[in-house]
């Protein structure tokens, strides 16, 4: 087995082999493999080691680079190659090349690729990118009712080579209408006499292009499939999603998650240098400057009570870490859920409750912990138990609005990961503050 | 097509049908749907329907449950039953809810058990949860080098009914060891008369039982693989892990880091009461008020200094609060990068650089905001520069601890997701707060 540590080895064998070697090892090797190889060399090297490959494999290899590191290696090849390798690329993979090229080259190579492909292209690109019909391929094949077992197979056989996925058939009626789809599975196992229509399954899963790329996902993990049909307004077929292209969306949409709840971007894996990064993080940090400034002027209204007793301003930290840290927790869960279904569309009120219960009764805890040092420790009954008060408020605060924060901007239809993190310590941050100072100076006779 | 928001509807349909559409609907409808609209009903109710199903669409639908409704609902058959529902369930479906029944219901139903079945708990059961061994299944075709594909094909028809993937098969030589892999798409292309031997792939990507399982996920993402084969030490084929699992796997530890990294854990959705949510995230929250206090004992060494200059507290927000944003955003991104592989081993040193330069450039584009507004706003700019200087410090310690943390626990063969939230945040504030109210002490002729 090849795995990422002997691409370098595998690397030397490739460019100082004989040229026997290296011709069986391009024929041998998994694509995968071969593009990791390839991957960050010069366009030169890369090139030279494409050219020994079959044109299919080739545009297989291709593929697996990154899309970045495609359209830089197109800009080395004159516009018939280019073409070429269009041709024999996969239809998805296809589609996206061709939208990232620069528009002079889209113009030239267009007219050199055959009609299918050109109308595959702009069939392909005309949907958005969190949309289904962005992910799905046009490599499938089709049989309608009244086509016998025979045929069907006869058919498949013929049109194998390029499909992506041949284990399911798709059946179309007039119009290219979805009537359902059969295995490959059932039509070996069928009366060679058998028709289509008869053997084919009708109560298929199915998405429409527009929906959320994320619902195809969805579908193909619930109900393990290997491909699921894509239609379009009319009830045509137009494409299928494959069950890797399903894997890339779900691990896509972890990403892009975890980061915009970090309130940074999922983009920064694509291109991931310094500038890269700072271009990204810096307008969160600068909005975050501002919900900050806020804060910092909740506690400037207590200076008064501060300057008469300075150790609430030593205990700040304690009230303000708790409640981000309480937050934290429940905008991860309430993001986490909400992105695998685990909360319908009517429960979010439910959900805010239990987090808000979830806050009381951590607050109470930590709170009695905190009252009983306080009181123990440094002999400040009621300075324990002003902690205690304001612990308690503040992360059911934090439960509140760590949940409501992400159910809000779902409702708005916004990600609900969205720079969640700097919401959220701003609002524990000032509500803590405002909760513990003003109870400081409510009960500063009691507190000197 | 049924949609989660049928589940109602179908209910309804299932439960005040009459029989013959009731009978139709288990029949006809995919085994995903059933198992949707009987969850979290009676088990006389699920039961009264699952009797209506074949016996082997009964264990389709009952593995679709979780496994906590799953023990719950077996609580209400008897032993032979249960026996009888084990035996048609999947091999990995199997071995999970065995795992699951109480002790005394394994050693009742145990006996009961097939020879073949109670071989296979044997073996299934013998991994950890993270190995890949543990999601595997041994429901797959394997065929012998000598085997002509006339041959295989009738082999593989008849073991079809009961195999997960029949588009790949297997082949093996003396004592199970694993040789490579024939496709069905190429049995069925190939002349009759050839041997297995000639026409597999023998350069196959597998993947050790004792691997972790996320390695497997990869391997699945990275060649495509509807299966992976799984071996064990000894180079023998121990069964296979199927494509829908790997997407399971990619969801779940993709959850877990989520939550990880926000210190709680991915247990909170198996069984989220608020009991539950308390003692998951309580521990943390408890080391969290460890952590905090040591922020507050930083800030109580300054008391003397924030008492002739009460402002400096006002300002400690956001200090900290920039700080622990910053430090998230890095510690989101790094923890992100190594679950994707995009950090090789040895990289680790070059991504802490990297992301301490990040926060020296955006600590000054905010510090030099922070500063501008205490110069202008205020006419107080040795505070400014006090502010500026503290940020800039602050952000690069950010993205060095941010980055640091997850690579430590990475090469301690922790997660290193494990608690980040609270350690990120302890760092920051730590650091932040000493680095600001030091210059202020230092620069108090100044200030005042």
């Amino acid at each position: 087995m090849t795995t990422p540590e002997y691409a370098q080895e595998l690397r030397t064998l490739l460019f100082q082999g004989e040229n026997d070697i290296r011709r069986d090892l391009c024929a041998e090797l998994p694509e995968a493999t071969l593009a990791e190889a390839l991957t960050g060399l010069s366009p030169q090297s890369v090139w030279e080691m494409l050219s020994l490959m079959q044109p299919w494999k080739r545009a297989a290899v291709f593929g697996y680079f990154n899309l970045d590191f495609q359209v830089f290696l197109t800009e080395n090849i004159n516009k018939d190659e280019l073409a070429h390798l269009l041709t024999e690329m996969s239809a998805d993979e296809r589609v996206d090349l061709f939208k990232r090229l620069p528009e002079e080259a889209q113009e030239s190579v267009f007219p050199l690729l055959a009609k299918a492909e050109r109308e595959d292209i702009r069939k392909l690109s005309s949907y958005d990118e969190n949309m289904a019909g962005s992910v799905m391929t046009s490599e499938y094949v089709t049989l309608t009712p009244d086509l016998t077992v025979t045929q069907s197979l006869e058919k498949l056989r013929r049109q194998w080579p390029g499909k992506e996925t041949i284990y399911y058939a798709y059946v179309i009626g007039e119009g290219r209408r979805f009537l359902g789809f059969v295995s490959l599975r059932k039509l070996i196992l069928a009366k060679p006499s058998a028709y289509v229509g008869d053997i084919m399954k009708a109560e298929a899963i199915y998405i429409r292009a527009s929906d959320p790329r994320e619902k195809a996902a969805e579908l193909i993990a619930k109900y393990d499939l290997i491909a699921l049909p894509v239609i379009n307004g009319g009830d045509a077929l137009v494409g299928i999603i494959t069950h890797d292209d399903a894997l890339d969306v779900v691990t896509e949409e972890a990403t892009e998650d975890m980061l915009r709840m970090a309130s940074t971007d999922a983009e920064e894996y694509e291109n991931s240098s310094i500038l890269q990064s700072i271009r990204l993080r810096g307008p969160w940090l600068t909005l975050n400057l501002g919900t900050a400034m806020l804060s910092s002027l909740t506690v400037s209204f207590f200076q008064d009570t501060i300057s008469q007793y300075v150790i609430l301003a030593a205990l700040m930290p304690i009230i303000a870490g708790l409640g981000g840290n309480a937050g934290t927790q429940t905008l991860a869960v309430t993001v986490r859920g909400i992105a695998l279904g685990k909360i319908p569309v009517g429960r979010g009120r439910k959900v805010i409750l239990q987090e808000a219960g979830v806050g009381l009764m951590n607050g109470a805890i930590i709170g009695l912990l905190v009252a009983v040092i306080a009181l123990f420790g440094f002999n400040k009954p009621w300075l324990g138990l002003i902690m205690l008060m304001a612990m308690i408020c503040n992360l059911i605060i934090a439960g509140l609005i760590g949940s409501a924060i992400p159910l809000a901007l779902k409702s708005l239809k916004l990600d609900p990961a969205l720079g969640s993190s700097v919401f959220i310590t701003a609002a524990t941050d000032i509500s803590g503050f405002f909760v513990f100072l003003s109870l400081a100076t409510l009960m500063m006779p009691l507190l000197r």
